[in-house]
């Protein structure tokens, strides 16, 4: 192997789909000298388990921590059940309440349940901030503090904005982004992942590690994964994917985003190389955008529930997008929960003036029963419990049948 | 004994001299819920062993103490082990370098050593701030840390003009006033006292106090002590009396100070009464303030080194001040250790051209010796040791007569 091919190999996986790496070249030699050594580098993550709500735009950072592990480093997962008491302030106008402990430890759970989903748990070491913490004293506080400016901590941006509006920044916030520095101290991580909000807090590991003499890690910013109506995806905009969503729900909901989202989600939430999404490019040009989201939305499916279910979603959302296309009002027509013959719904439902007119309009072929022609005239149809079935007789009428 | 008039005799003693009390009614009530239990207050002052150095402006609020315990409160001294090691950011332009653990312990030593000249030791309980913060978990500490608003924090004059000028604030910094806030907890005060340069701190303990469901302690400032050129006492200004000057050398800076400082100092270096006060004040009108002012002088230097003392250095003053209407340059002259005759002294220095010139002035009752009139022509004069003896011959002629 050419350490230098090897190393750039490498750089052009992590880096694609990236916002920023701060410094590239540090990420770099870092690489070639874990190659050198041998050595995978360390690759934290923190979690912050204030909720139980995992969603796929959480999954980004996942999804490129994966990368990592494939190409031989080492997932370092930082549950942060300390910060998580405090609440991670960035983007929040208003303090939060703080969660209990119990909380934090049910959070940290269904979080780590989601993200081995993506990640593989066997290259993975998972920290509690509280196995470093709770043996901290309040000089160890104090000195580490020190090494921050208020100042500087008063730049970052939700601090900033919460001061000069007036709404209350707690004393104890400003802690956040120095635990979460202090995390990278205590595993010793040579890289850290984020999202954008995150770039704050994760400078703040580089510059304690330096403070303290050590190695500053590199820092690899993801974007945000936007909603399915292309704003921030938040689950207190409906516009999330959670993680534990049934396959069909997953599968509809990202086969709502808008055309212009297809290309940054299959980036960001199915990984696909810069390579991949030329060509993608060149298919939405060409393609139906529905056909090229279809295989989006089944491959993120994949992803948390496996091709078999995925592939049940992508032939029930074909079957269900036909239906899609009926008038908006049909009416509905009820018969007994053991079935009736075709002809005789077609003409008590008044859809046909005679039980002879329906035969021979079956026998003709002019019959469909759930997008499917019918050609028996003697056809018994039973009802389908919880749904309904549609009857197309003709070019124009549509008929709902449910069993009473 | 009438609670009333009780309450309001120690409220007129405690009140002397102070700048504000907040909340004046809420001490009064203090007082008289602890007579009516018997129960001491329990009356805070906070240490901040920085420096070895206590000076007699360091000192008011020790006379403040006294007057509660002699009032049969308690006083209850908190030694800043820990805010010392962070340094009072207070009136700082630059952050402090941190000071050392033996540091912090051998001053708090002097320091004690220092107040107990004027604190009954007896009615006194010392703490560590350690004590009780060594136990403290990062939990606790972030806890704390919540009750108070950063907004608050940067209303506080230093932090405010350091962040506005530029200068480096750290982030530990902060944590000062919490600290202090913190041992009003700790040791359930009642009161604190302080300078008005503590003022921000003590009411952050009165908050802290408030939000964890404790009767608020009462605040009662004190004046600075002005140095004895006006300004700030501070040992960096050469303007300050060290509580451990011996005792002509702090007689001698008291009569060095403005005449106008007369009254402060004797309401804040010595704890005069406010009547008391009126009665000098009428007598400054009237006398050489001087005067009144060696009874200050006398009053202080009895307070750290006794009553026989005090008078020495009165009359040592006396003598010396007389001194001081000398003219600028006298001829000194040596003489024998055993000393000599007082015609010899005269001619042999050349300060009268004969034995007989001499006799004369002598008898005409011309001489004088120290500021005495010496009329023994025959008289011998022993020279004392490491000083000199003033001899006036006539209205203009001086002489300094040493031993050899």
């Amino acid at each position: 192997m050419n350490l230098k091919t090897e190393v750039e190999r490498q750089m052009k996986i992590l880096s694609s789909g990236t916002v920023e790496i701060i410094p590239e070249n540090e990420l770099r030699e870092k690489i070639s000298h874990s190659l050198l050594k041998g050595e995978p580098l360390r690759v934290k993550v923190g979690i912050d388990p204030t909720s139980p709500h995992v969603h796929i735009g959480h999954m980004v950072i996942y999804g490129k921590l994966r990368q990592f592990q494939d190409l031989g480093h080492k997932a370092v997962l930082v549950i942060g059940d300390y910060t998580a008491r405090i609440g991670d302030p960035t983007g929040r106008n208003r303090e939060r309440a703080p969660l209990s402990e119990e909380d934090v430890l049910r959070n940290s759970r269904t979080y780590r349940d989601q993200i081995f989903k993506i990640v593989d748990e066997s290259k993975t070491e998972v920290h509690f901030q509280s196995e470093g913490f709770d043996s901290l004293t309040l000089q160890d506080i104090l000195n580490t503090a020190s090494a921050f400016s208020t100042a500087h901590m008063l730049t970052h941006e939700t601090f900033r904005k919460r001061l000069e509006k007036g709404d209350r920044l707690s004393l104890h916030e400003l802690f956040y982004p120095v635990l979460q520095a202090w995390d990278s101290l205590l595993i010793k991580s040579d890289v850290e992942l984020g999202g954008m909000d995150q770039k704050f807090n994760i400078l703040c590991g580089r510059d304690l590690q330096k403070n303290r003499g050590m190695t500053p890690q590199a820092a690899l910013f993801m974007p945000l994964l936007e909603g399915t109506d292309g704003r921030k995806m938040s689950k207190s905009f409906g516009n999330h994917i959670p993680v534990d969503a049934d396959p069909q729900d997953m599968f509809g909901k990202v086969m709502s985003i808008k055309d212009d989202l297809i290309l940054p989600w299959f980036s960001l939430a199915a990984q696909r190389s810069s390579q991949e999404l030329s060509l993608l490019k060149v298919r939405l040009e060409k393609e139906n955008p529905r056909d090229v989201k279809m295989e989006l939305a089944s491959e993120i499916v994949s992803l948390y529930h496996g091709t078999e279910k995925a592939e049940r979603c992508r032939l029930g959302f074909i079957s269900q997008f036909s239906r899609r296309e009926l008038p908006e009002e049909i009416p509905l027509f009820f018969i007994d929960p053991k079935g009736m013959k075709i002809t005789g719904i077609l003409k008590e439902s008044g859809l046909l003036p005679s039980i002879s007119e329906a035969r021979r309009l079956i026998i003709q072929g002019g019959l469909k029963i759930d997008g499917d022609p019918v050609r028996d005239p003697d056809f018994i149809l039973r009802p389908v419990i919880d749904t309904f079935i549609i009857i197309k007789a003709g070019k124009r009428k549509y008929l709902k049948v449910k069993g009473r």
